[in-house]
C-alpha cells in the first residue's frame, strides 16, 4: 500500500500528456461532445480529454451514417476488474478471499502447513505475503476453491462478500466500485454496447456479484479459470465439482487469447490498468479497424484511494503495476488515459 | 451411412414410448397447447408429444405467475449442432473440412505422409477413414487448423462453406439444417430465451456461420477449442494465431463442464442426439430445479435422411450414436424424444 502524497502524481504532467484518440474522425465537434457532457452523461467525470474520448468513441460508432458505425451485434466493450472497476489495493480482493480460507484448508490437509506458499500465508507476515507471485496465488486459489460443487462455492462466496470488509474504508468490497466506471458501463449499454469483464481473477468468483454490482451477467464474465468435473452426489444426482487444475490463464496476453477462445470477437472498447494482464488486450483492441477505444486507469490519487505505478514515478507495488512500456504504448497509440485524481469528481457511490 | 429401410424404426415402438415431461405442472392444458400449435407455432412439426413438450415447457417457464416462471436473464437454451441442428452423416461436416485440407498440409510437412492418422486419410480408403477415432480427428483438426491467424482461418472456412457440397443432396452444408429445429430456435427466442450452441466440433468453425444460419452469435457458441497465441506480424501489428494445442475438449461430460466454465449457468433447455457428447448435458439440465426440457433427436428416417443408433435397433455407425443407456435414461427421466420420421413434416427448408 502506498501513502505517498498525491502531489507526486503531477511529476509526469499527466494532463498535458493525455492522448485524444487522434485516429477518430471528427464525427462530433468538441462543442457537441461538451453539450452531451452538460446534458448529464458521465456526471461523476470532470470535463477533460478522457471523458471526451469516451463520448466521441460512442458517437463515432453508434451514429448512423458515421464512417465508423458499428452494428449493434458487434458492439462489445471489455473491462478489467481489479483496479479498473473496483479497488485492488493493498491486496486483490479475491486473494483476500483465498487467504481467509487457508486456515480451514490446512485443518483438512495438515500436510500443507509446511509447504510453500501456504507456510508463508500462515505465518501472517504481511510483507512476505505481499511478495508472493501470482503463480503462488493461483496455487492457493486452486487449493482453496476446489473440491466443492459449483453451488457450494457460490454459497461460500456470497457469505464472504456479505461480511468481509476492506480495512481502509470498513466497507464491503462490493461497495468499493468506482462510480465513474459504473457510469461508463451504463452509458455504453444505453448506446447498444454489451459489456464484458475479462479478469485475471477467477470468473466463478466475479460471476457471483457481477450482475448485481456491474449489470454484467455471468455469461459475459471471462477469467482465469479452473476445470470442472462431472459426477454424482450420494443421491445419484449429477453435480459439477471444481477441480484443482488451471484451464484458462488470463495473465499477460492470456486475457485476449482467452477472450477470443470464449467469444470469437475483438472488442471495440477495452478498459484496463495493469501491465500484468491488460496491456495486450488494450493493444489488440486499438489495432482493430475503424474507431476503437482503449483506455487505461491511472492510480494517482493517494488521498482518495492509492497512488502507485512506476510509469508515474510512483512505487511499483506489484499489484496492478502500470509499466513504463505500457504507458509509452498508451501515448504512442492514442489510448485514453484516465487520471483518477483529475478525471473523477468522486470515486464511490458513498462519496457525496 | 445406413440405408436400412425406415420400417426398422418402428421396432422399438417409438411413438408409444415418448415421454411427456411428467414433472411439468399442468400450467397449460393439452387443449391450450394444441391451440398454440394450430396458431402456427412450430409449423414443420406434426402434432404429438414432442411438439407438445416443447410448447408446454415454454409456457411453464415464461407465463407470469407460473410456479416455474424463469426470469428472462436466466432463459438459456443449449443446442448440440451435429445431428441436432444439421446433418452429421456420413461424416461430421467439420471433419470433411479437415480432410479436404490434409493434402495441402502434407505438401507443407511431407514428414506427416507416413504418420497415422494422416496416412489413413491420404489412402482414400473410406472404410478405414470411418474407423478413425475422435482423438484421431482432433489430431487432424489441430494440424490443419493451426499456424494461421484467426482472420486467415475465417477466410478459409468461408471459402470452403461457399463451395463444398454434401454428396447425397449436392447442396451446401449450410443448407442441410433441420427446418423444424430452426423453428424451435425462433420460438424460444420469441419467448425471451437466448440460444447457445455447445458442439463437440471446434467453436471457431461453427462461429463462422452460426449467426447467419441459426441466428446464434459467435459469443454464444461453445465448442472443443484449441489455444490462441498473441504475437506480431511483419508490420508489427498484433495478431492472434491458432495453436496446435487443445484447451477445451467437449466430448462426453466435457460439454457441460466447459459450458459452466464459459458461461457459469445451467441451461433450462438442451437439445442433443449423441451419447458421445450430449448425454451428460441433457442429464444435468433435466436435474435442475423447476421445469427443464431435455430433448433428444432420433435419426430414424432412412428415406428422408439416415437411420442409425443401436438404441433403435439400428446400426451403430459411431457417428452420433444414441446408446441404449442414453435412451433408457431419456425415458426414465422424461426427456422429450423427437422422432425425425414421425415428428417432422419436412426436414429442410428446400423440402416443399
Amino acid at each position: 500500500m502506498s501513502t505517498r502524497p498525491s502531489s507526486a502524481v503531477s511529476r509526469r504532467g499527466l494532463l498535458t500528456s493525455v492522448a485524444l484518440l487522434p485516429s477518430l474522425p471528427a464525427v462530433l465537434t468538441a462543442t457537441t461532445a461538451n453539450a452531451q457532457a452538460a446534458a448529464g452523461v458521465l456526471p461523476s467525470w470532470n470535463d477533460g480529454p478522457a471523458k471526451q474520448a469516451i463520448i466521441e468513441f460512442v458517437k463515432a460508432t453508434t451514429t448512423k451514417g458515421s464512417p465508423n458505425f458499428v452494428p449493434p451485434a458487434e458492439r462489445i466493450a471489455e473491462f478489467d476488474q481489479d483496479g479498473t472497476l473496483w479497488v485492488e489495493h493493498p491486496v486483490y480482493t479475491q486473494i483476500v478471499y483465498c487467504l481467509d480460507h487457508v486456515g480451514a484448508l490446512v485443518k483438512d490437509k495438515p500436510e500443507l502447513k509446511d509447504r510453500e506458499p501456504f507456510k508463508t500465508v500462515l505465518s501472517g507476515d504481511r510483507e512476505a505475503i505481499a511478495k508472493l507471485s501470482m503463480r503462488d496465488f493461483f496455487e492457493i486459489a486452486l487449493a482453496t476453491q476446489s473440491g466443492m460443487t459449483v453451488e457450494e462455492f457460490r454459497v461460500d462466496v456470497d457469505k464472504w462478500l456479505a461480511t468481509a470488509k476492506h480495512p481502509r474504508w470498513n466497507r464491503l468490497y462490493t461497495e468499493l466500485v468506482y462510480q465513474p466506471m459504473l457510469e461508463v458501463l451504463h452509458y455504453l449499454r444505453a448506446n447498444g454496447y454489451r459489456t464484458f469483464i475479462a479478469t485475471g481473477g477467477s470468473a466463478g468468483f466475479v460471476r457471483e456479484y457481477s450482475d448485481r454490482v456491474y449489470g454484467i451477467p455471468p455469461e459475459q464474465v471471462a477469467g482465469t479459470e479452473q476445470a470442472f468435473k462431472y459426477g454424482y452426489d450420494k443421491g445419484q444426482r449429477p453435480i459439477l465439482t471444481r477441480e484443482p487444475k488451471l484451464v484458462l490463464d488470463n495473465l499477460e496476453a492470456g486475457k485476449i487469447e482467452n477472450f477470443w477462445l470464449m467469444y470469437g470477437r475483438r472488442p471495440y472498447a477495452a478498459f484496463g490498468n495493469s501491465s500484468s494482464d491488460d496491456q495486450q488486450m488494450l493493444e489488440y483492441v486499438k489495432a482493430g479497424t475503424g474507431a476503437r477505444l482503449s483506455a487505461v486507469v491511472m492510480h494517482d490519487d493517494a488521498t482518495r484511494e492509492y497512488a502507485y505505478g512506476p510509469a508515474q514515478g510512483l512505487p511499483d507495488t506489484k499489484i496492478g503495476t502500470l509499466s513504463q512500456d505500457m504507458y509509452d504504448m498508451a501515448k504512442r497509440q492514442g489510448w485514453a488515459i484516465i487520471s483518477m485524481k483529475n478525471d473523477w469528481k468522486r470515486l464511490f457511490a458513498f462519496d457525496r
